[in-house]
């Protein structure tokens, strides 16, 4: 390929003018939605009747928007591409509604708002109005993946999207503010993660248009040599474009976004063709462009077009002020719409031809409504990946380990629509049997004695939650599948990336035309209780609180006790569709409980009494022992044992909870139990000790309606801890087994006085398993090796 | 400067022999603490009885951590430097304990832990152990401002270290793993906010020992030259210092050391010499070294020296597996600790001569433990900047804007020791009065228009959540104060950010010598409720519940009503220390309550009732009108007078809270009231209407143990929003006063037949309100020019 760009031949002076055409119209309809309520096409002079009463928006970003959408346009049509848009700055939510409209896809999805003038005035009417539609790029907006209201995931879910699309191209704009994020920053280098051959192509625009909300920004003011070193350094190729004169910047974008198609479509043509897949030197565009360009270039003696003053409502006295009305006329007369739009309001024939038909349009593109492609797993019957439980407690295996190889034939048999993210823990996780059918992804140098690294592995490794995180909701939001292992605590990285996703998936619940897609699945291993390597810093179950805050029709959460639980529970995940699925469960190895049929009957209900661990004989118990989580449900179950030996009069019913979202109300959450139901488990009036994974204050949150509230005593994570032994961590949280024996002397009316001496001993054990650690540096192997002995075995000590 | 390094010249062969030497002794601790319980000095030959019985640490990251400290040792000594260290992998904790016992530090902080025989086996046993020490760069180990636990933060906190400290010389080693993540890759551009003038150099090494845990890292394999594009692209120059030879190692570091020591001294003098100050080229060091050097080549017949391999421990088997054993006692002895270590078991003489002494050693440097140099802070009598507040509801002015003068004052008042941080949102959370004295700091270039940029303004405005909150961090942990003003929604960016800060206070509390610091505190404007510009992805209130999930002592949450009350709040937070306050208040033009007076003694008490909004006369009321946040409380007031117009005889208690740990038992928090004062104020049987800012179960979490928890009935943000008006978005959440209103009809036993002709006009009052904004596009005026009227006043409508 030659360097110097054509840019005299890339557009005829035709094409220059109807692009220039479009790009006017699409800025037209985007003043229009910011500012009027009426008068769409300036039949009328403006009165300040036709303006809003509440001027809403963001103009900066969104010329900018409208010329590369226009010129994507002109490339999809020329090139047939399969191509669709990732923006940025979603604040320019009536830039990408306006293309909408101008290509036909608004009016499909909302036959109210046609394309004619009273559609238009509609169009106008609804933006950032109540009842309207919202600010932003949202799920209202035919096309989009991603809103764009809370800056940085732009380029992550772009290459999300991209994964396993070998045809798609998606284009990306960031903008220099979102740029300056650190999500984005970290997202640069994921073309090392990007296998030319099998997957799509990712086009970052980075839009230089200078300035933030107040600020210049960062990339803009530093040297252009230093910005280029960056993004070269980053593994790209990249094309500046600048300027503020529309002709000729349209002449040289034409011609950029030209040439780097061209070498996109080599990069593919090489990959492809059968050699060597190496990591290709992408290219990439840099826009620099003023914000806020074309609009009013001054406003009360104030620069505002090129600066920050252009960022939201340049004109914002609009309706008081007729010299701000006047500029605001005069504004949108510069667009000239009379040349734009015909009689009847919709747009000259000549725009309409302009961007491409039916599903080419961006705005349709199926991928972009991911559950219109999404296609059911091919699920291996997890049944057959179990463990043998002849009796609760053995064999020692860890949960994590067990459903490697159900996972890894999970890849297998979706060799192109399921993919599993982690930072840097697939193998500590306990997920290595990925690795005997699959490498992680990887595409660039390696060396003899790599582990599993190839471009087409399916494991996406890399030390960002953020990157795994966004990656795997563009794979979602395309109509894919995925898993996402981490640690517990650290899980926290991506909470407000979490929220904008459940935001998503509830607000697509709610759009007739938006089919659901596949659940977000996250399978946290290395918890809060087993960071034996770590410390308090690694010692967390907050993400589990942070997620039940969202919208309940979209999130569950499930604590499987065992790896039979486990392997029904990410089956039913892997199956379910637009939910937020957090799933916790151990890696070590521990004890299991419950068969497979015994462990898919409890996954199903979510949760239930376990007659073999409870001996209240089908009456009403004198305490209920109630346990959620791997480590939990070990400890209570010691704990029902030594009650067991040591106060056999004591009715104990034992109740483990799979699925924490059964313990709130039914009117509260789908899962939810009858308040019936609920008092038929957990009893009206006897004491429950509850031991929980997490904070314990959530249960509370969850039951504080309950009939039996008053009578529960929750144990759980109290945010004690350090690097020390799994035991002395319940212990240090009071969770553990002698702790919970005490609990139930302490709640079980009238027994206080009865075990006076067990409670001592109890006391007494926990010293000593504490000053065993001291120590040995080692838990007790009594406690340590502790097995459930079935009550009716003679051996019982 | 010549461009040549003068390897041969920066180092004497005895230098080289004394920092070899010391980089031994250094890594022969280090494994020491990771192996061994007993026979520190390898006086017999090892046993399996000498080995602990959990191998935990890592000892990938170690050498390369020691050959950095043993090297700045030396030219801390040559240049007399005031420097300290920020530990990246702070996984590698054995390392730096090794180097702090060392210098002496260690044992001055521990007595028991003397630099001799027993108390190298006390350091050796306490590692990782119960009862022991952290696996990572914990609070317990002197010199520290950073664990490193969580990774991604270490460049942040370096800067934040750095700012204001002009004479301070932070280095900062970087993993090439946690420079994968986003928040460690938005760090980098950080230099083009700290001015050479006035603050310190940071040095960032970046070592590139090629691994993570499980994987290469994409710095290590991604082509140099790209590498150093990237890095020069971030406005550094990066020398590079690879081998795996320790003495040409050791040269080149040693020489390049200097060389970049007398860059950066350089780059100091020229900017401290008067003229303008201008954005230099920071040099820094890539340190491409082996993982896991000098440790086994090999284990089991696999490479672990170089690789992945040696992230952990490298030899799992010791105490079972002879051949393991041998090489551990064959890898112990490689480091000669016969020649490092003396009789007693003390560092020979030339260890002891290498380091700096006293303050100088970094582990001693006192910015590091940063209550010692901590100042308070001059604060301008916050009285003479609030509101005159004639009657309840005059004036209307916004919270934040009141405080912007007082913050203006304060950062006029401390001009080294506080600054103000934000992602590009100051000047919208109406807080540009700091704009009349300073300036936003900025290193890059401007043009003219810029508004309020200079390299010697201390507003810190950089569009990442993650850069404002590691820089305010590492500015705190080194003795200075500071506010976060940020969007409520997005502060979740930082929720992981924010609980290993949490984590570290509440450890450090149990640490004696470790001194208070400044609390962390958050100003949250833009709140959930007013986002009229933006939409749902902007409505967000949970950091409030993901803080108080923190240990109590650590944590504090205020909701000022008003703008004095807002005042008396932030005075309150900035003279307090160890905490991390959040304070949500909005920027919005607002009705203001209390006077001066009463907004300082509302504050001090935390809640109290509102005689003036009240006529329940000091009796027993029928119902309990309870409100926390600004918007709830307008809310609530307006209920208060429909129900005062509508059901004079209805006795009412207005009841605001300011501090949300009020509510909480007193044996949870400190801040908590009593359960005879909680129902003194809010009754034992009477209804609770509480109009809470945030999710509403946070309110029962709070209070589900209090007598009159059965009655309470919490209004609040139930995940309902949009861009739409702002009474609009009360009403969606059922906030809103004619809601309100029926709470009360429907609570207050007997009501409801008595007042069912009002609950149905606030029903239709509901729908009117909603028609209104669906008809205009913004809030009937009745409903938003709303006034509290005094209940004597005899215009009441
Ligand atoms: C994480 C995050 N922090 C803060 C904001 C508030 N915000 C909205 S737009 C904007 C400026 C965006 O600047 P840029 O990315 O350059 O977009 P453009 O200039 O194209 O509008 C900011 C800071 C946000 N949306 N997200
Ligand atoms: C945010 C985060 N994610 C994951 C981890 C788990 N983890 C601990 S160490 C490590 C690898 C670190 O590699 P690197 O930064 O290169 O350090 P080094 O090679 O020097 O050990 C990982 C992924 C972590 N500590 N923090
Ligand atoms: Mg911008
Ligand atoms: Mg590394």
């Amino acid at each position: 390929m030659d360097t110097a760009l054509d840019v005299h031949r890339a557009l005829t002076d035709d094409e220059l003018r109807r692009l220039d055409a479009y790009w006017r119209a699409a800025n037209y309809l985007t003043v229009g939605q910011i500012y009027l309520l009426d008068n769409p096409l300036l039949r009328e002079p403006l009165t300040p009747d036709d303006i809003k009463p509440r001027l809403l928006g963001h103009w900066g970003t969104s010329p900018g928007l409208n010329l590369v959408y226009a010129h994507l346009n002109r490339v999809i049509v020329a090139r047939d591409l399969n191509a669709m848009l990732v923006t940025g700055p979603g604040h320019g939510g009536p830039a990408i509604v306006a293309n909408t409209w101008l290509e036909g896809t608004w009016s499909e999805r909302y036959h109210d708002v046609a394309r004619d003038e009273v559609g238009m005035s509609r169009l106008f009417r609804q933006f950032s109005f109540p009842g309207g539609i919202p600010s932003h790029v949202a799920a209202d907006v035919p096309g989009s993946i991603h809103e764009g209201g809370e800056l940085g995931y732009a380029l992550s879910h772009a290459y999300g999207a991209a994964f396993d699309h070998p045809d798609l191209l998606v284009a990306c704009v960031i903008g220099d503010g979102e740029a300056e994020t650190g999500p984005l920053a970290g997202s640069w280098l994921s073309d090392v993660f990007l296998n030319p051959a099998r997957d799509g192509a990712v086009l970052p625009i980075l839009h230089l248009n200078g300035y933030k909300i107040a600020n210049p920004t960062v990339l803009s003011r530093i040297p252009e040599a230093d910005l280029l070193d960056l993004l070269r350094g980053s593994g790209y190729q990249p094309y500046v474009v600048a300027g503020d004169e529309p002709a000729q910047v349209h002449r040289t974008f034409a011609a950029t976004l030209d040439r780097v198609l061209d070498e996109i479509a080599e990069i593919q043509r090489r990959a492809r063709s059968g050699g060597v897949v190496e990591r290709p030197r992408w290219p990439m565009i840099i826009l620099r462009t003023p914000k806020g360009w074309t609009g009013p270039r001054e406003v009360d003696g104030s620069q505002v077009e090129g600066t920050y003053r252009a960022h939201q409502v340049p004109l914002s006295g609009v309706r008081d002020n007729p010299a701000h009305l006047a500029e605001l006329e005069h504004w949108l007369r510069s667009y000239r719409p009379e040349e734009l739009f015909d009689a009847t309001g919709a747009p000259v024939r000549e725009l309409l031809d302009l961007p491409p038909h039916g599903d080419r349009r961006m705005s349709a593109n199926p991928v972009t409504n991911g559950g219109v492609v999404l296609r059911d797993l091919a699920l291996p019957d997890f049944r057959d990946y179990g463990v043998e439980v002849p009796e609760p407690g053995t064999p020692i295996a860890g949960a994590t380990g067990v459903l490697g190889p159900w996972i890894r034939d999970v890849i297998s048999a979706n060799p192109q629509t399921f993919r599993l993210f982690g930072p840097d823990e697939v193998a500590s996780n306990r997920l290595g049997a990925a690795f005997e059918v699959t490498d992680r992804a990887w595409v660039a140098a390696t060396v003899p004695g790599d582990d599993h690294l190839s471009p087409d592995g399916r494991v996406m490794e890399v030390l960002s939650e953020h990157l795994c995180q966004g990656w795997l909701e563009g794979y979602l939001l395309t109509g894919r599948h995925g898993v996402f292992t981490s640690y517990e605590a650290f899980i926290h990285i991506v909470d407000s990336m979490l929220n904008q996703h459940a935001k998503w998936l509830k607000v697509t619940r709610a759009i007739p035309w938006r089919q659901p897609i596949a659940s977000l699945n996250y399978l946290l291993s290395s918890h809060v209780w087993r960071q034996d390597h770590n410390g308090f810093s690694h010692q967390d179950p907050g993400f589990i609180d942070h997620v039940v805050n969202k919208k309940a029709e979209v999130v569950r959460v499930y604590l499987p006790p065992d790896a039979n639980t486990l392997l029904a529970t990410m089956d039913h995940c892997l199956r379910s569709r637009h939910y937020i699925n957090v799933v916790v469960a151990g890696k070590q190895a521990a004890p299991n409980w419950l068969t497979m049929t015994e462990a898919i009957q409890h996954t199903r209900r979510g949760l239930g009494i376990w007659e073999w661990a409870s001996n209240d004989g089908g009456t009403e118990p004198d305490v209920v022992l109630a346990c959620c989580g791997d480590v939990p449900t070990l400890e209570t179950l010691a704990a029902a044992e030594l009650l067991r030996q040591h106060l056999p009069e004591l009715k104990v019913r034992l109740v483990n909870i799979v699925d924490l979202m059964r313990l709130q109300p039914d009117t509260e959450h789908p899962h939810g139990l009858t308040d019936r139901e609920f008092d038929t488990i957990f009893t009206e009036h006897r004491p429950i000790i509850f031991a929980y994974h997490g904070y314990p204050w959530l249960i509370h949150r969850l039951t504080y309606r309950r009939t039996n509230h008053e009578n529960l005593h929750v144990r759980g994570y109290k945010e004690e801890g350090t690097t020390t032994t799994p035991f002395d961590m319940v212990m240090l949280n009071d969770l553990d087994r002698f702790h919970l024996v005490i609990d139930v002397i302490d709640r079980v009316p009238g027994l206080a006085a009865r075990a006076a001496h067990l409670r001592q001993r109890m006391v007494d054990a926990r010293q000593a398993a504490r000053d065993y650690t001291r120590q040995y540096g080692e838990d007790d192997p009594q406690v340590a090796e502790w097995r459930w002995v079935r009550e009716t075995d003679p051996t019982t000590p």
